[in-house]
């Protein structure tokens, strides 16, 4: 009965709207769970089960699952299911709130800003994105859950009133201790903890380094194609953002237009996202003189960089810099786990008290015990070996990705290319730029597999074709399972898609 | 010895600049630590001998303290005193960087932005804050550790890989019902669990709603005085701040100027911060008018609403708006702890989804566990026992507060009066206009009673004079030793002011 609701349902939303498959069934499944068609603790049938009834993949039932889950309306116990939670919200209460807003101001939804209205519909990360190879996230399933509770209990035991607090020091002081030891040794940054401010993350340290060194229509060079969470955090902040190309040895200042010098220069360049791109050592330097010309500030946001996998270690730019003009960044959720929302700031020393100030007010951080179990964490050495644990484990599954897109790469005509596979959790599959990376991200869509075509992450430039595909979240055996699945797609579609554009466009 | 070091560094520090007491012997005692003349482990002398060695009050000695346990430097032991912990952060480490301070780049500083230099020099939270009568702090040491650090487990203990991500739903769905309850029950908001979006707290929604429903340079318009954080908000999205006299009854919009309609209003209509005003019913309806006769939004920060103490109640400005045009938030730092950092916005229905996902593309929220813990301490009715405890404790310091404050009333000429008392968890004296409150607040805080002045929350107007008196955190002990000492400095020093002053401002 179940599935019958649920297939009714999903043919409802299938005609209205283009959600996907998944999203239907998510909120085909919430629907009945509102509406009681499953009584609260009753058990869910398998994933197996519903995949079969429903005709559907098995990871689109999984991540529609999943969603209800981490909302709450389902509870997961190992070994004996899912289960409906007893708390679902009742939907009684909503219809009666409901008819307040039919009649009422139809059209206050168009009364969002100009800026609302470009925060809420531009470059929006897709609702649910945890697929295994949605490219940018991590396997935070391995993370130790047991050992993190026993550091939080210990220092939620130790807790003083005044731990309970905010904090306007810029974070727990053995944590900036911790940050400090940690970079200076491995990313050669030259820092004191003093110049080191604990955030909830780059959002936030972006925001905040924007807010302090930009005004408002300042230009900010962004690198095309673009990590879309930077993009949307210079246009809250009221940036005029000026798209700086990319090439195989990262951003490429000279491709800049001489009329919008920057006053801010975003950059990933460990491995930039999304192409992969490792920021070469004369482009760096190249790079910090631009800066300097300029009175520019760079923002290095140095993400991934914990995990390289071949080629020769590069120093930060922060470490490069002689002129006290990188402000530098990094983030727990990569190697720990995303919610745990604290990452980190290294601000020139000059500007350290200005920042501190600005972060305390308008920020107002807390989650001092917090703070203090990741100290703790990375003072005790867990962090190191999740690291070292986390680049085996993801070494075997960049390798086994690479093994079943290599067919790919010896097509006769145009092959498509692998680029940034060196290092981080994710590669780029270059396409010929007469490929429709889109179509092809949709035509694996439709087989369960997430990818991202890398067209969506180019802002000025129409000439780049490809597929960003992660390996930071799917397992060892997913890929095994799915890696030729991918290329067999890619190779299908690449020839369906060149073979009548050839004609048309050949100078393309 | 480490009071002879303490006394020498607290003289040159005194002489630099004008420091506060308790920031100069926080600044003496770090470097001390810093430096190795107190060993790691070592236990530190007790506040009352440091007091006594010092000359400075008890109270100047526990702030710096505190603040200094706070940042890690020191660990309490209760019973067993205070010891530096085996984390100080080592200064050589600091000293290697210096030196590529000390050359390089002197004017960096001053090339922040311009708005970068306003949000951190302009309507500054003070640094050491959190004093017995610092207004705007509620007692989180009654906070049930142990009871919090159980939920916390049960909800580590079940948590399944998904609550770790990141969440794109406004929040962990058990809790946006159990803060729906809430809210309709205690302040008659009229809303649907859809409409909550989980926040990391008042800062973060106010940032939320200038973003999606304002443009740069658009008008707010802001009660004047203000709440600083509010200001800083707005000053960090860009908008044009247009200050509103607050009279006895909350903000009065017939005292705007016609040529500023607002975009924006926002509105602590409970317990206006800080003249303690609760807005009446009429003015509330004439505020809900004037929004929708501007097309305008209110911003209601309902902050304080779970304490009142006499007066009738008064339904929410959401509970009133027929129109769809209040945007509602609250936040459990004052009845659970500041560094929870969780609240929550209520948004109107058209709206929710384009918050929703502006507010995940733009903040990523997360603390899934923490939130689940949240949901269950209010289901299991913990919430309300706390609030239940925390009303009985408060309408206690209040009264005490209250007494103490009596005497002053009954001057014989221009007498203080006393605002914003009824609901809350500060009041305020408010002294005749010609005296001079900050110099008040400064011979207060040289005998270690932190107040502040009301004149230093005002924007446009010179009009108003008083001392904002928290009594949140305050103990009751603490309320009765110096609640006469207040009433009588305040006295004396009135007298003082205005004796000399009156012949020359006759008018003022």
């Amino acid at each position: 009965m179940l599935s019958e609701f649920l297939l009714a349902e999903m043919a409802r939303l299938g005609d209205q709207d283009a959600l996907p498959l998944h999203r239907q069934l998510y909120e085909s499944l919430r629907r009945a769970l509102l509406e009681g068609k499953l009584p609260a603790g009753e058990r869910l049938p398998s994933s197996r089960d519903l995949a079969q009834d429903l005709n559907l993949s098995r990871n689109t039932v999984v991540a529609a699952i999943n969603q209800l889950s981490v909302e709450g309306y389902l509870v997961s116990r190992i070994g004996s299911g899912t289960f409906v939670n007893d708390n679902v919200p009742r939907v009684h209460s909503g219809r009666a709130t409901e008819a307040r807003w039919r009649g009422a101001n139809p059209g206050l939804a168009g009364e969002l800003s100009t800026r609302g209205k470009a925060l809420s519909t531009t470059f929006c990360a897709t609702e649910l994105e945890v697929q295994p190879f949605t490219p940018g996230i991590a396997d935070f399933s391995a993370f130790p859950i047991g050992l993190w509770q026993r550091l939080q209990n210990k220092h939620w035991r130790m807790t003083y009133p005044d731990m309970l607090d905010y904090n306007n020091s810029g974070g727990y002081a053995p944590l900036r201790r911790a940050i400090t030891d940690y970079l200076r040794v491995s990313r050669s940054v030259q820092l004191d903890a003093d110049q080191v401010i604990v955030t909830t993350g780059t959002q936030q340290s972006l925001e905040l380094c924007a807010r302090m060194l930009a005004d408002h229509g300042d230009t900010v060079w962004v690198e095309d194609p673009a990590y879309w969470g930077a993009v949307k955090a210079f246009m809250a902040t009221g940036l005029a953002i000026e798209p700086v190309a990319v090439d195989d040895e990262g951003i490429n200042p000279d491709a800049a237009r001489p009329d919008k010098p920057p006053r801010l220069i975003y950059v990933t360049p460990s491995h930039q996202y999304p192409t992969g791109a490792v920021m070469s050592l004369p482009r760096r330097q190249q790079l910090l003189l631009t800066a300097r010309q300029h009175r520019a500030w760079i923002l290095e946001d140095d993400y991934d960089s914990e995990y390289r996998f071949s080629g020769p270690p590069i120093s930060s730019l922060e470490g490069l810099d002689t002129d006290g003009r990188v402000l530098y960044m990094g983030t727990f959720s990569k190697v720990l786990y995303p919610g745990i929302k604290l990452g980190y700031l290294v601000v020139p020393k000059p500007l350290a008290t200005a920042f501190k100030q600005a972060h305390y007010d308008l920020n107002r951080p807390g989650q001092m015990p917090m703070q203090a179990a990741l100290a703790e964490f990375i003072e005790m050495g867990h962090f190191s070996s999740a690291l070292r644990r986390a680049r085996q484990n993801y070494a075997e599954r960049r390798q086994c990705l690479l093994e079943a897109l290599r067919p790919l790469l010896s097509a006769p005509d145009l092959p498509p290319r692998i680029s940034g596979a060196e290092q981080g959790l994710h590669l780029c599959l270059r396409l010929p730029t007469n490929a429709d990376d889109k179509a092809i991200a949709q035509t694996l869509a439709r087989q369960g597999l997430t990818v991202r075509p890398l067209s969506s992450y180019c802002m000025a430039r129409s000439d780049l074709q490809g597929l960003v595909i992660g390996y930071g979240y799917a397992p060892l055996s997913a890929i095994q399972r799915c890696g030729p699945m991918i290329a067999q797609t890619v190779a299908q579609s690449i020839n369906a898609c060149i073979a009548p554009k050839r004609p048309e466009k050949p100078a393309r």
